[in-house]
């Protein structure tokens, strides 16, 4: 069982901690110090080593970070988080609603002029120290770069994580290390520089066609990357950890300890990416002789356009994780749901999953959600939190699997008893706006952006919406959250052929229910088109196959164009699905997918 | 009679005329000179004494400009004009297909290095001039503020305007000038800026509550304005055209001679408009020891805006319009088609608008495209391109007033003899996209660029789209294309409640048919919702009140939200309209606007 469901943290642990801290700020004469939650590859998911703020404060969130001042401790949360953390955190910290308010403001009205606040360089990003170095220009108030105080007073902290690193075969990767080293050599040299910086696990590991266990849930190893306009790698990182990878002779082993060193010897023009990019990697580069070319990651678009392999993996995939996902629906079906938990759920669900003999691990913890937890987007039930399935109610299952093939994300919610109208009638809503982003057409050159209205029109017209994004990009056996595409109102970045993507609307009544559908999509050129279009035009293939549950839809709301894609949906997870089910789960399936 | 339909220019005028352009470039010692359709104003109508790109070379579109070398011609125009444009300019002059091709890209291949560009420093703005300057950088290639050679060899060139302007009543402005003043100085000084330029006519009309007759179609006064943080104001132009406004003794009247001058001798910190701002202008404020501020027009967004009064006008003006529309719909469908022209088409449906007793002019020259005229976007007929209307055809009408209450702008595509079905299908789809837009709830805080997929989801579906934005921004008694407010995929500000915005979609098949349909909304805040929901929202409210051919609707692609939308606004126009038509009319509206 990858999932447990223990309370790793306490609200406890945080003010002797931020005591101990502050006695180390007094000791560096510092006023100030900044904890993120981040590690120095930005990953979303950490190694235990860097759980630092999640030890300081008790916070367990995915994204934040903590500013600790003197008198004052600020941690700042977006709105996924403005619940969870009042339960996790003590009253010596602020919860500061980010970005409504950004740390620089915060900063400003909450420190002292003459301030000095202190920060991990390896920890920022350029542009992210930058930009606060703008921000508090003219205040009289000062960043330091210097060494970690977490690190500092953390006395058990875990060592960095040296699991083996494999070779992610060709057969699944679809493109020799060879061929993806020239390709993005060619990009840096297009773009005028000698070499590239790549700090980003996820981009290094597509680069190297290597897989990892550095962190849980995304398969990733941990390291750093030079790659020159030759094509010629150097890999810092923990050596031990490649003695089962074959590298060819021009990718070179280095220790973590040479990646300073080596980039301040570089020479010729640099390129970095602001955005990923540690600080003191930057300040390396200043000390040596190289030139500072500022570029995105040249691996992230090449690495979210999936190539024919990777797609295929990703269909073989998901049909494994819908059949999956089919037995455990056929066995929910026949238990009484009042017996049943939250943690039964994601037990039973896992179960399946495992039963597969290919689960590598989940893509993520399974958001299991009844009744009222259904409305916190986020939600991780713990033993504490743990709710028996109630009768008339919903229930929000959200999960995924990492298999070597493919990275899948799932979500459906199902009626428990009998759903209300009102239920019935938000399911339907939200189920039109995945339909819509479904089936659309759409001409090439648009962003998620252009798209996203189209999974909320018809919540808008009954006054409501999700604060959330419509879609992410999702990678092929890496993070299930993936850049750069996405679909959402600031998703600026091109739909091309290839790029996976989720397309899960929502809507959310708090304290009462919450209601997801999530299925993954890939971006394609349509096979053909019904009448002979004028325009060059893309659609998306739905990768996902799972029925969705037809107790909760009202068919009378639905158009016939909306009708009509289910109907042929559902029959296509019949037909895909039932080769790989159990005889009662296919059974069961017949009667979930019968057209409405 | 507004529209008269001639050619007012032929390809033959522009030969000898660039040969006499040539000589005064080589009297100047410059190796070019750029000529654009933009009068100091960067108006899109412009007065007789600036139509100097049409004088030059016959080319008549509204938009585009022209630079002439010591060799080469080249004539810049867009996607909208480039079958227009073979017509209309000799062999001596390159159409250029702009922006795919940038200015600058083409002087740099064309001129030789150490030639000098002539440009007159009055049409151009300084974004203008400065991104050009940038571009030419390190090419060896330099431009000159220079006299108007067009202005130097035009020997009966028309005089500047001098129609008097009269005062806008408060009665239909809804805000007085010192209001509006008071506003305009406060973001003035929000900015930190001790005074503003002014150079868009449509600002300081709107501003100073005056309209005028200096152009065609559009009731402007040109003139420049410097509005103090403090609301003082000086208005410089031609004094004499004031003789029937009385201003309050705050707002002080100039000369056009005196503008420079004043700018020479402006002190504090001076807000501009670089996106407007002659570079004339700029090079003025240099000279003096004012700071420069650049920010938007502090104008724009005010007008855009539409007040309580303002909207109201507006509804009054559309019911009139509609009521014409409809008796010239009436009209139409008791005469034979085939013996009517394109050129009947606009000078009947002017003869409905004149018959108003209040139509000030028309907002723009009627597009009226019969058959294959239809799918040229911007066609105006002439006596040389009129058609007779064919049996079996579409005829699609773009038009609008100025009424002094209100500007509107309407289209309707209507079936002449029996429509094919696949015409049937393309009105559908495009009707479509016109109810999507303006049956959409949304939440604040979304822009244009939002919105604009919901217009056209029905015909990409087919592999179809249409290559112009969903909708422009309509002024009030102003410019019937007025920004900020957009849809499209580049409109990014955000939609406010009483922008007056069109909605467009078409389909156009080159030397087949051409579809549009075209209603103005307003953005407004939700009279109620039907449930009670969670988010702040806002819709819109249709102006336009005219049938849209039930001849041409396939009613199975509709949807029933679809065709409730259709019902209830047919409904809407019968019980709106009827009560101005002649018993005619109105008997002919009953059929026209039956449920389908």
């Amino acid at each position: 069982m990858f999932q447990n469901f223990n309370s790793t943290t306490s609200p406890k642990q945080g003010p002797p901690r931020l005591k101990r801290l502050r006695n180390w700020m007094s000791s560096k004469n510092i006023d100030g110090f900044i904890v993120p939650r981040a590690d120095c590859h930005q990953g979303e998911n950490v190694a235990a080593c860097d759980e630092r703020l999640s030890w300081l404060t008790g916070f367990t969130g995915s994204a934040g970070f903590a500013c600790i001042l003197k008198e004052h401790a600020g941690i700042f949360i977006d709105g996924r988080y403005r619940l969870q953390i009042l339960d996790q955190v003590a009253n010596e910290y602020s919860p500061i609603h980010w970005p409504e308010v950004q740390l620089h403001d915060w900063i400003s009205e909450t420190a002292s002029v003459g301030d000095v606040i202190g920060f991990d360089p390896w920890l920022h990003t350029v542009l992210q120290i930058n930009t606060l170095n703008e921000a508090l220009k003219g205040k009289g108030i000062s960043l330091k770069s210097c060494d970690n105080g977490i690190d500092a007073i953390w006395e058990d902290r875990p060592g960095k994580p040296s699991a083996s690193a494999w070779s992610h075969p060709i057969a699944l990767s679809g493109q020799s290390v060879k061929e993806k080293c020239s390709k993005i050599s060619t990009i840096i040299a297009n773009n005028g520089a000698d070499s590239a910086v790549i700090t980003l696990p996820d981009s290094l590991c597509w680069l190297l066609n290597i897989r990892g266990a550095d962190v849980r849930r995304t398969p990733i190893v941990q390291a750093f990357v030079i790659i020159t306009a030759q094509g010629s790698v150097k890999l810092f990182s923990d050596i031990r950890k490649f003695k089962n990878v074959h590298f060819d002779e021009w990718i070179e082993l280095f220790d973590w300890s040479d990646f300073e060193c080596a980039l301040q010897g570089s020479t010729g023009v640099m390129q970095i990416d602001p955005e990923s990019l540690p600080y003191a990697a930057f300040k390396a580069l200043e000390v040596g002789s190289s030139k500072i070319n500022y570029a995105p990651d040249p691996c992230i678009l090449p690495k979210a356009r999936k190539n024919h392999t990777e797609l295929e993996g990703a269909r073989l995939a998901h049909t494994r994780d819908g059949a999956a996902m089919v037995e455990f629906l056929s066995w929910f079906s026949q238990n009484d749901p009042s017996q049943l938990t939250e943690i039964d759920i994601v037990e039973t669900l896992e179960g399946f999953r495992i039963a597969t003999g290919q689960l590598h691990d989940i893509s993520f913890d399974t958001i299991s959600g009844s009744g009222p937890n259904g409305a916190i987007v986020h939600y991780r039930v713990t033993h504490e939190t743990n709710r028996c399935l109630e009768q008339n109610s919903l229930l929000l299952i959200d999960s995924g699997g990492q298999y070597k093939d493919g990275t899948t994300d799932i979500t459906r919610t199902l009626a428990v008893g009998t759903p209300s109208l009102e239920m019935c009638q938000c399911f339907t809503q939200v189920l039109q706006g995945m339909i819509a982003v479904s089936r659309v057409r759409f001409p090439k050159g648009l962003s998620g952006r252009d798209l996203d209205a189209l999974a909320r029109t018809r919540l808008w017209e009954v006054g409501q919406d999700y604060d959330h994004g419509t879609g992410h990009g999702v990678g092929s056996f890496l993070s299930v959250h993936e850049g750069p595409q996405r679909i959402s109102r600031t998703a600026a970045v091109q739909l091309d052929p290839g790029m996976i993507i989720s397309v899960e609307p929502g809507y959310y009544r708090a304290q009462a229910f919450g209601i997801r559908i999530e299925n993954l999509i890939v971006v394609q050129e349509p096979e053909q088109l019904m009448h002979s279009g004028s325009h060059s035009m893309l659609d998306f293939e739905t990768l996902t196959y799972a029925p969705i549950d037809r107790q909760l839809i009202l068919r009378d709301m639905m158009t016939d164009y909306e009708t009509a894609w289910l109907n042929t949906y559902h029959s296509n997870v019949f037909e895909k699905l039932t080769p790989h089910l159990t005889p009662e789960a296919s059974k069961w399936l017949r009667t979930a997918t019968m057209a409405i």
